[in-house]
């Protein structure tokens, strides 16, 4: 394919695209296919000469569309948003063509410092301590992660790394293995200190927790993949709080901010921690500005080497959306959840089960749980909405999570309607 | 941003893309910016209210472009190629407007499948045996991973739990602590097995260390994250002869093989290995088909739980290239090194200083390590040509590495008499 069928491509796969979101609705959200159903739809090999792309791009609606469970529709309710814009989509693009792999600030300086910048302008949207940020002088400051496992797991070596350390400028003859063998991690049922669990979205109380770790010497992790992005309104920071007793922080702007996956923001107090845990200086990877103090060499705050420019895509939706437009998608789709508890607790059959801080609710049938697991398979099966379920205390509870950018409120009126029509005649079945 | 401007913004930065890419060689590869440059040219805080895409788009070349080191421009020669092509693009638009996030087969089913046959077809491809190939019954299979060091890193945790529990089979009272501080990994001074180094894209013998590890139960993990891409060529397959003895296999088409970073391909044997030392199933991943033994739940196979339909960007390079294009791509990059090598040997003060077999090429002034950095100096601060050293038993080498896609022989010979009229004034000064 060259320049001139690309721009050609490019274009209808534009129009593909905004055709898909605009038209979303009319796919069915859960698909209907049975494992090992692309196997058959496809060779089994390769082609050995080029094919055409009329050839790949019918295929796309033959063989990928009826396999796809359709994050952005308006009747996904599953699991927890992934964030989607189109802002987001055009930096991709730009991204994609840039094409660098920033592991050092040499190998494309404006995709290193663009990223340190922009962590510090969600920073401060989150009103973070400014130890948390890099400023031009600041110890702290952020990086953008694949996922927040990887933000976690980061966190967990540096701070695994951190502890051998201090133990050992007491105790130098003891070994690393011996030191590791004593060390404890304090999580939980759901991993490190949280802010916004995945079942429930349940907060820890890290007004709490934070002084102990500090006292403690306890590295502490938060965890506010889903609702972090919610903290940039003022009436929902204060479920921060306590963030200043943190060495670590994470949330991730692919839920819930309008920035495509992958992006996952961590910010640390003190780089020194991080980048101690994983420094990496192979002659090929040395530039002449490393050593001037001035320069982030990201390869050095994560697993991987290489790195994507995805710092643009936070740059285009920030700009696009403004602070005030980025609140309005958080308070509209948290309003859109209790509209939803509205609907579940005017309904006596029903009962809410955690409390609706944020765009999750989760509810269910008052009676046992194999009727709400009949119920949540009546639902699944309609193929109407998609919803998944989760645990809490034992029971089994339903989760309805606002995802799509594009759900209404007359999207939740009616799939509201839908549940208690499969209610009414699942209660009509003998069984029940 | 609604969908009619996206229509129309898509398709102008399609064309900004194409613009790019086509004009890329009068962009100056490497920057001028001093670290810092970033910051003072935009705002320290995101807009409370949205700016207009204009705003956006002119900033591009205000504030990015000039930071940027174009990986894609036919003069850059460092580290390894980073792949692009105008397929894998086109599949990313479609896989960011897809936005599925596949850590489970029902997160979408197409975005497991279609990963687990391409991984076959490239499987295939490199004739790996068969035990690597997931098919329809077989217990072997591979995954996308983002880099090469998650590859490396995922085996070597596998590794590492099939060792604790073979210790702890036969000695049942020994903990896992215990066991961990006994546990060895072997590795050269480059890591693993390695297939094709980053240094001087050397070869481990596999063929003898694969046997010894067999033998003494050692979980052998071989690394070909550039060289990888070459063995499509039956030319080079003999180069991965004794992967009959590995348990995992990487390497990263994101490098080689026209396919847009991320995309580090992983095989294994047993994928029951690799399952064994993560799984992870929370009731609201669950779904009615995982117990089938059908399906395949990535999320197993990897350190982050969300993943992209990265699969699509393989489907779209393997047909629109077909085997023959990506063997005549890999070939023609070879065929440049090769022509580079010549040039070098032709002139008596230089010297070739690890054999040439891929795209890179090492060579030095034949003279001190302070000589070949202050010619390393010259060249990148001239900013005609963009290359990186390496340390090779202790000498200071000069890497040249065929990386752009668009690279032709002028490029080669153009970069060869620059650098010859660089040492021609370097040899000039009175200091040499």
């Amino acid at each position: 394919m060259d320049v001139a069928e690309f721009r050609r491509r490019g274009k209808e796969m534009v129009d593909y695209v905004a055709d898909y979101m605009e038209t979303i609705e009319q796919r069915q959200v859960y698909p209907d296919v049975e494992p090992g159903y692309l196997r058959h739809l496809i060779p089994t090999e390769a082609p050995l000469e080029p094919e055409t792309y009329e050839d790949v791009i019918k295929d796309v609606e033959r063989v990928i569309m009826p396999g796809i469970t359709h994050w952005h529709s308006p009747y996904f309710y599953a699991y927890f948003p992934a964030a989607t814009s189109f802002p987001a989509m055009l930096a991709d693009m730009l991204c994609g063509a840039i094409g660098c792999i920033g592991f050092s600030w040499a190998a494309s300086p404006a995709c290193t410092e663009l990223e340190t910048v922009m962590l510090d302008w969600l920073g401060k949207m989150l009103q973070l301590p400014d130890d948390f940020l890099a400023g031009t002088h600041g110890h702290g400051g952020g990086v953008i992660q694949s996922t927040a496992s990887e933000a976690t797991l980061m966190s967990l070596l540096a701070a695994r790394c951190k502890a051998v350390r201090l133990v050992q400028a007491s105790d130098p003859q003891s070994s690393e293995a011996d030191i590791m063998s004593k060390l404890v991690a304090y999580t939980s049922d759901q991993l490190c200190a949280t802010l916004g669990t995945t079942p429930s979205c349940a907060f820890d109380h890290i007004t709490e927790l934070g002084p102990m770790c500090n006292a403690e010497k306890i590295w502490m992790h938060i965890d506010a993949a889903y609702a972090g992005s919610a903290f940039i309104c003022p009436e929902f920071r204060p479920l921060l709080n306590g963030i200043e007793f943190a060495d670590s922080f994470n949330l991730n702007p692919h839920k819930w901010l309008l920035v495509n996956f992958d992006c996952s923001t961590m910010w640390v107090k003190k780089r020194s921690d991080i980048i101690g845990a994983f420094k990496m200086d192979p002659l090929y990877l040395t530039h002449e500005n490393q050593e001037s103090g001035l320069v982030t060499d990201y390869r050095h705050w994560q697993i991987p080497l290489g790195r994507r420019f995805r710092s643009l895509k936070m740059w285009f939706v920030f700009r696009m959306y403004g602070l005030k437009g980025l609140q309005a998608h958080i308070r509209k789709q948290v309003g859109l959840a209790k509209e939803f508890e509205s609907l579940v607790r005017a309904d006596k059959r029903f009962e809410i089960c955690a409390e609706v801080i944020m765009g999750l609710v989760c509810f269910r049938l008052k009676g046992s749980n194999e009727l709400n697991e009949a119920l949540l398979k009546k639902i699944n099966h309609g193929r109407r909405i998609h919803l998944v379920p989760c645990q809490l205390s034992g029971r089994f509870v339903l989760r309805f999570a606002v995802c799509a950018r594009t759900t209404e409120s007359h999207h939740i009126q009616e799939a509201w309607r839908h549940i208690t029509q499969l209610t009414f005649e699942l209660l009509q079945e003998p069984a029940h």
